[in-house]
């Protein structure tokens, strides 16, 4: 079975729509520094963490039932398998990069227990079998049986490429060609509520190159957006994604997850088919996402009410959804969008979601998650152990194991760098030329980056590295001698050259902390401002400035002030000081509402106060009463008193 | 039955817990003016409207279905018996006002059906009785069996102030005596998820005389509290109002129309019970709700999710909820509360609740209804010609049929007069001493209020007026003689004098438009100013401004100038026009977040832009693409080139 597969499973895709390629699984390792650290709580806390979450919450028991290994009675909402599906995409990255028997051990057996889950037939999903076996495929909409396909899929996926080992990819392919015979447009008709399978079904197709994983994903597409699907609550189609057709849309909207996950799987067929049409559309949903309804922080969703994107504009930062998941689905999407276009822009939202809207989801301890986002809380929002929809914990879990494979891609002509971290890259350009360098750096707390050429050929490939949209300045040496005019192709520097072992590039970029301001449109956050450093957003936290920080008012005249605070994190943190005021609100005594004063306002006192802003909430072990990433600026016309 | 009904039957309460007392149902007319208007469209479109969309979602037929006069199956939510009593509260009192053949049998018949619909022990609820007939009682939480239930006891209270005929206040006390056999402390435990039922079995207990009922919302109301009920979505038992017990409460908070409902029953039980600790906890509420969690619209909910209460001082205006329902609960709780303390404060948020928050609620045409009301719109949101949770238009129109009742109190000394429209005013003071006088004015759109004695005996009562707080001046004359230092006590012009048939009282009070700000704690409206003239909140609409509601800045130094509009409204309006600026926005190209530009805004133009500001958005027929309350004011450091 699967005797077929090719040796070129390790590439996400060959096709010459392919613009930037996406490297080897084990081609990138983060040695150390920021990301590194994140990988290894994520190893050596997370991972278990999750697999005892899981057996606590009940959905390994979910596969027991089913596999009638054991009596009982389904637990959980109808996608608890995803969970599973998930962590175990998590395990099989984290067993290829640091192999480890414990964990070794419950992979397989997780494993062991989906194939005795599955029917003979193919079907899998525990919870349509135990709770309501007479009604598979009756609820597309809500049912999440196909939601769930796709991270089988996507675990197997990944089991295979990290081990080689065809268990999980055949349970997944029995599965796949079920659904094959059982969907399509002489068959049975309609899309998922939930989209995830598209992407899952692309990257099947990748590592089978069976075309009818390929077809099935188009047709799942193609099936979408005739308006027939059942909203929720206040939302209509648009919630699952169903409003339009997708290529005809132009906006994102609906349920932001949804969203982020259905653009990641059209890009992945674009990146097969090379069709325009679809690839526009891309665009159109793109610009309107980061020019109209994306938080500073990269997080998505404005709205509790069906966890969906707002107007254009509506970004409120303490009402805002920011699921982690929609976060994640950005930095899927984003992805792959670079990988179809070769532009920068994408890997400029692929960091600031990455540092911001992403990471905020976890605790410094690897074992509580956010599952909303707020950019401001007032009222204690702490992170939980695990939820009873628990997709983000999970997920966060699936990303951090495999981030290696977001710092850069090639193509045929050589290598390009989209993230900064301490890191090795081993790859052979042109599946022949082995190339290996080392990138050694701070970043993000500082802004200079090491590159070393470990290993190449003697002839000529081109190297491109980032330049961030954030930096002030970037300064580049080549073996010692700084270049005055280094050579900038969009965005990126770009060396082309006979590389030789040895060699060096050092990178410098300014990082000076600078105010944001947001678009005058952005009715929630009109006259605030944020603070940013390098890629990272700061957060203001009532525990450094003992006062409300709704009280606060920020002087954008006085200047930024970057400091070491060794406390935080086990390495330490920069920190941001700024000056600003704290107001007297004493004369509205208990009004709401009152007559504009005169056009003065006056502050209780002017001071310089040391607020120290740390960078996203999850950097903070300690319980956080309140914090906001924004601030108010100066109120207009202020005629203040010492 | 029924025999030993006393006639005081037609005021709300006789207790010496009520400072202030409301006046008979007939006592006021509305004779002409703003709200005499409004009652005609209800009296001759929304009634009649009602009562067909009634017929078409349903509601009547669950009825004849329950009554075995029809065959069929339930159509609805399970709440939907409610909307025809409230259409019923609502006919009932325009039967009383303006006799009318069509709507009498219309009432005569659907008091007919509820007759037949009833089961022989009380119960009446189509919905368990077709549906759920084996789960009575089983989901008090969200069952909305007593609801229902208070809903039918305030038509029945009502239609018999009305009209003294008793048939629809035997099927009530019927039910309300199943619900005393049934509910208890040595009984079935337990308290209903959505109040109502509380200040509906007190009215029942006003014009009954009987004890149980009055125990029977003191035992619901004491409940209360257990922190048992299951919550919503994200939402815990605060959503049902029982995080805390009554007299603990502090805040309000959870779902808004729960809320209200709940505390106007709370304060009906202190006017019956003198209970100090109610009153502090309602009072500690109210303070709560109008310093931190009022829009100023009156509206209230913050939140789509669980249509809920927000943080302090969270008041977005876009995706506010402000749901009718809220509004008119909030009238009826402040309402009780200005007859328990004779407190101006109460009137207040009455009467800006009324203009603002409610009556947007309602299209000019009477057949189309907002549920939410959002201060802020960008997305052509419009009205309904009815919902599939209907709450809101009946409750508008059993509102607008008995505002008479909102108009003026009585007590011991006198009379006092809270809200202003032209209107006759006859009642009897000490239940033997008739009085009548008439109010002429063009209120709200004219300061100036012509009261004059119609009827009065010979011995001294006073008159109290009450000088509404966003008065800048108040003028007064007796008989046409300027007083130049009017008595006033708690904001009320006070009267004490012998009264002659004839005497004239003319008030007058200074409507200059204001600029109001909101509390610099409230985050989404910071630095925004909305304007007020009398007591209406203005409203800024496209179709008069030609430009992105979004893009225009105030300036605040230029002065309002009101204008008549004769055609809007069949009477005219009042606008206002302001000045502003349109932000040029073009150097923004398709950024959401930049680096603060140095410390200096562009204009495109400055110029005197005529802005028509609109009082609510109800009084406008044409589709309005946005419109918005708030207005955001220059930006600060402005440094603009003309």
């Amino acid at each position: 079975m699967l005797a077929q597969m090719d040796n070129s499973h390790t590439e996400i895709s060959h096709s010459h729509f392919t613009r930037w390629r996406a490297l080897p699984l084990e081609a990138v390792t983060l040695t150390d520094g920021f990301w590194a650290q994140r990988q290894q709580i994520n190893r050596q806390v997370s991972l278990q963490h999750g697999y005892n979450m899981l057996e606590k919450a009940g959905n390994f028991q979910n596969f027991r039932i089913a596999a009638d290994r054991e009596a009982g009675r389904y637990q959980g909402r109808e996608f608890m398998d995803s969970d599973v599906y998930k962590w175990l995409e998590a395990a099989a990255y984290e067993l290829h990069l640091n192999p480890n028997d414990k964990l070794q051990a419950q992979v397989d057996q997780t494993i062991d227990l989906i194939a005795a889950a599955q029917q003979r037939n193919g079907y899998l999903n525990t919870y349509y079998q135990l709770v309501k076996p007479n009604e598979m495929w009756t609820d597309l909409d809500f049912g999440h049986e196909l939601y769930c396909a796709g991270h089988l899929f996507q675990a197997a996926v990944a089991h295979y490429r990290a081990t080689n080992d065809t268990t999980l990819l055949e349970i997944a392919t029995r599965l796949a060609d079920y659904l094959c015979s059982t969907f399509g447009p002489d068959k049975r008709l309609g899309a998922p509520g939930h989209p995830e399978i598209e992407m899952a079904l692309v990257e099947l197709y990748r590592v089978t190159q069976k075309q009818p994983y390929l077809d099935l994903a188009a047709f799942f597409i193609d099936q979408r957006g005739q308006g027939k699907m059942r909203g929720l609550g206040w939302l209509g189609a648009e919630y699952h994604q169903d409003r339009v057709p997708v290529r005809e849309s132009c906006t994102v909207e609906g349920h932001a997850v949804r969203a982020m996950y259905l653009t990641a799987g059209v890009t992945d067929l674009y990146l097969e088919t090379g069709e325009q049409a679809l690839l526009e559309a891309l665009r159109r949903q793109w610009k309107d996402m980061v020019a109209r309804k994306m938080y500073i922080t990269g997080g998505l969703g404005s709205r509790y009410e069906g966890e969906a994107f707002g107007n254009a504009y509506e970004l409120p930062p303490d009402q805002c959804y920011c699921e982690t998941c929609a976060a994640i689905g950005s930095i899927m999407w984003n992805w792959r969008m670079l990988q179809a276009t070769g532009e920068r822009r994408f890997a400029e939202v692929m960091e600031r979601t990455l540092y911001n809207g992403f990471l905020s989801g976890l605790a410094l301890s690897g074992q509580a998650f956010f599952y909303i986002n707020p950019l401001l809380s007032s009222d204690n929002y702490q992170r939980q152990e695990w939820y009873e929809v628990a997709c983000c914990p999970p997920n966060i879990m699936r990303l951090l194991a495999s981030l290696g494979q977001y710092v850069a891609t090639q193509d045929n002509h050589g290598l390009q760098i989209h993230l900064y971290n301490s890191a090795t890259i081993k790859t052979e350009l042109d599946g022949k030329r082995p190339i290996a360098l080392t990138m050694t750096t701070e970043y993000p707390w500082q802004g200079s980056v090491k590159l070393t050429i470990q290993d190449t050929d003697d002839a000529s490939w081109q190297l491109r590295l980032r330049v961030p949209d954030w930096s002030t300045t970037a300064a580049v040496a080549l073996n010692g001698q700084t270049l005055n005019d280094p050579p900038i192709d969009n965005g990126y520097l770009m060396f082309n050259r006979v590389w030789r072992s040895g060699d060096e590039i050092e990178l410098n970029f300014g990082l000076d902390p600078l105010f944001i301001e947001p678009h005058p449109r952005v009715d929630a956050v009109r006259n605030s401002l944020a603070i940013q450093r390098g890629p990272l957003v700061y957060c203001l936290e009532e525990i450094d400035c003992q006062v409300d920080l709704l009280d606060i008012q920020i002087d954008p005249t006085a200047p930024l002030q970057p400091t070491w605070e060794e406390d935080l994190l086990p390495e330490g943190i920069i920190a941001v000081e700024a000056s600003g005021y704290v107001v007297d609100f004493d004369d509205w005594q208990d009004n709401l509402y009152r007559p504009l004063s005169g056009f003065s306002i006056k502050f209780l006192y002017v001071a310089i106060m040391a607020f120290q802003f740390v960078t996203s909430v999850s950097l903070r072990e300690s319980p956080i009463n309140s914090f906001a990433v924004k601030i108010a600026l100066l109120s207009p016309g202020q005629n203040f008193s010492v």
